[in-house]
């Protein structure tokens, strides 16, 4: 029976995960596969799970100069050392394997440019949904649909701060404070809470969906930083909650691409999407809805991706497939901006007789239906007066916006949120 | 550019479907897959679907004898005439992709075997939850992965019962009379209502999700037809749903499979799966929890998957897998009936004294724990009493039961359904 050789570079949650994940599956995989999977290699800076001293690697170029070494997991993260490693593994004709988001995001096109060179193939299933296999199935399961539209919870960590604000009632940064004492919020979370990781993810997703490049600077980003309690209260009453959604759309050559939090119904299979699961929705043209669910980030489900990868690579053996898209220039694209969804939004009025109708008659000028008005609490200077519309286009509710923040009465613009149905 | 002939046999919902799904993204195929596929042959009884002359075959041998053909479409359905076909496609060295559940439940084995002997493929994705992609799933994605459980609803018809039941409060009678009407149900239903179907595609999925064969013959089969309006209703009451479940467990060689109502959580996932949606929730050594959702069956989502397997199949040329765990004679597996579930029961009582106490003694004295105790309805000779054990061996439970129904106040188990939580 056939062994091969892998090496795998960092050895922090998903390295050591996927490292011990070899170690335990590998009668199943043999079972399965026909094949074994032997870790010859790891390159690490801190040893923290138990490594045979022969397995430890004091350089890159003893993994690229070792000829038994066909597949290498990229592991280490961020946009450091870990590109000029992938780049050196490729262009010697290695395959490469990687979970790194935030690189392919910024870097795919150039990454498979070597690994195109030298014929090698680059995998990266476990960027994103951690253990949910979506890039498989929309690569080798849904060749027969165009897909038009994706919903995702691709994010833990803020699906877990909405979920336990929803849930108990609570404000952001209360929970994110609590959740950083857990360990499910970096110390900076940036990252995470300002939507970035997402769109990273939503990069690559929605491109590998739409066979497009859809680059990340395209894509519109607002965090949940500013998703209040009182505003999750609301929702509820509406029978709707708040998600931080990544969607994406294609309508012909027109695409949208947008991460920001959402208001959708209770009854919409991803609400009920809590804590740090991830999950995608997607709309293809011959199979409709389709929905992945699982946990996306975590030591052994991203691991469950990143040896599926080196599996698949192996019986790709030299026939990868690469995304040809990105060599385009996709000039017969347009992205688009002026968005069509409905809107939750909160203003801050002094409670004075005319005041809604002021407001819905500068929303009607602009063409802003209006679905559901609330108004809470008593009378004031500071009352806050909640409109929900109906389906409209970005541009005519930022104008209706501008003119309703002129009129004396109205003291702010307290939230908006985008409603998906 | 190549373009690949195959052949449909079939031209039913599924085989029109294909056809249409086939020339319809024909474009985008060739975009990403950088091949074109070609119905060149179509062998159907009746040509509902506008076919052009020259494609119309007049028998199975002129697709047979046609070196053109690579790939051949069964979906005629049924154990008929199909699987003459398909082995006779598969001996002639052509790759068969069917989504026929009944018979390759029934005959997987002897089908594999004549493509091996040809070294031609034998691809089925559409025979287990229409367009979801759970097959490829466990064979491409979670190779990792020893897979511990699944949770399926895999039978669109009696989700579709079970919900309106549910939503509406209504009796099954009433609910499959309106599905038939509408199409939703077969005029002989007992296919799915039965569980017959549910039960052939939990063969198959769990014959793949286990590496082991487990054929239909060791699956316990309920149905759904005793579910009634009122135990709907206090499934609700408990915080709780009925579904059809098509569960399988593997702990070591031993193995359990079996579909049956069961009663969850609503605050489980596949809890909110309603109508004729199919999920399949699962849980892998690496991967966790992970679910699938989508549409079970109807013309296009099925295509979806049969097409998905064309492709899948042209990609994989010659080197096409096996399942050889078929070949096995399985004698290190034991399959158990001594299955622990909780349990619901619903007794009709005679509302005497001491009659809670007497059945709660019984149940003790088997060990069977009570979970909560539901009394309905005033004094009488015909009163439910419900009651909800917790975890509880198959066997305790009916020396339970079989002791209760000799007590005088007792008139008969009306009730009893598996819970899962």
């Amino acid at each position: 029976m056939k062994i091969y050789d892998i090496a795998i570079l960092g050895l922090g949650t998903v390295g050591g995960g996927t490292y011990r994940v070899i170690e335990k599956e590998q009668e199943q995989i043999i079972k399965k596969e026909g094949f074994g999977i032997n870790v010859k290699k790891v390159l690490a800076l801190d040893y923290s799970v138990d490594i045979p001293e022969e397995k430890k690697a004091h350089s890159i170029d003893e993994i690229i100069e070792d000829p038994d070494i066909k597949v290498v997991c990229e592991l280490i993260g961020g946009k450091t050392i870990a590109k000029d490693f992938i780049i050196k593994c490729l262009k010697a004709g290695k395959t490469v394997v990687s979970a790194n988001k935030e690189l392919i995001a910024h870097s795919w096109g150039e990454i498979q440019n070597a690994a195109k060179e030298s014929g090698a193939g680059f995998y990266f299933e476990a960027s994103v949904g951690g253990g949910i296999p979506i890039l498989r199935a929309v690569q080798e399961s849904l060749q027969a649909n165009t897909i038009n539209s994706i919903y995702a919870i691709i994010n833990g960590t803020t699906n877990y701060i909405l979920s336990d604000m929803e849930d108990h009632n609570r404000d952001f940064d209360e929970v994110l404070k609590e959740a950083q004492a857990l360990g499910y919020a970096e110390a900076d979370p940036t990252s995470d809470i300002e939507a970035f990781d997402s769109t990273y993810k939503l990069s690559i997703l929605s491109s590998m969906a739409f066979g497009v490049h859809i680059p990340i600077e395209k894509i519109y980003r607002e965090g949940i930083t500013r998703i209040t309690g009182q505003d999750m209260q609301i929702a509820h009453e509406l029978g709707m909650t708040i998600k931080l959604l990544a969607i994406a759309k294609k309508n012909g050559n027109e695409v949208e691409a947008r991460v920001h939090p959402t208001m959708i119904p209770l009854s919409h299979p991803i609400a009920s999407v809590k804590g740090v699961f991830n999950s995608i929705y997607l709309n293809g043209s011959a199979v409709g809805e389709l929905m992945f669910y699982g946990k996306g980030a975590g030591a052994f489900p991203t691991a469950s991706s990143v040896v599926s990868d080196i599996i698949y690579a192996i019986n790709m053996d030299r026939q990868h497939k690469y995304a040809d898209y990105l060599d385009s220039d996709n000039t017969d694209v347009r992205f688009s901006t002026n968005w069509v969804s409905g809107y939750y939004l909160r203003f801050s009025v002094a409670d004075r007789p005319g005041v809604l109708a002021k407001i819905a008659g500068l929303m009607g000028k602009h063409n802003v239906g209006i679905a559901s008005v609330i108004q809470k609490g008593t009378a004031g200077d500071d009352v806050p007066l909640i409109f929900v519309t109906y389906d409209t286009a970005e541009e005519d509710l930022n104008a209706a916006l501008t003119e309703i923040c002129l009129l004396d009465e109205v003291n702010e613009v307290s939230a908006s949120i985008r409603v998906e149905q």
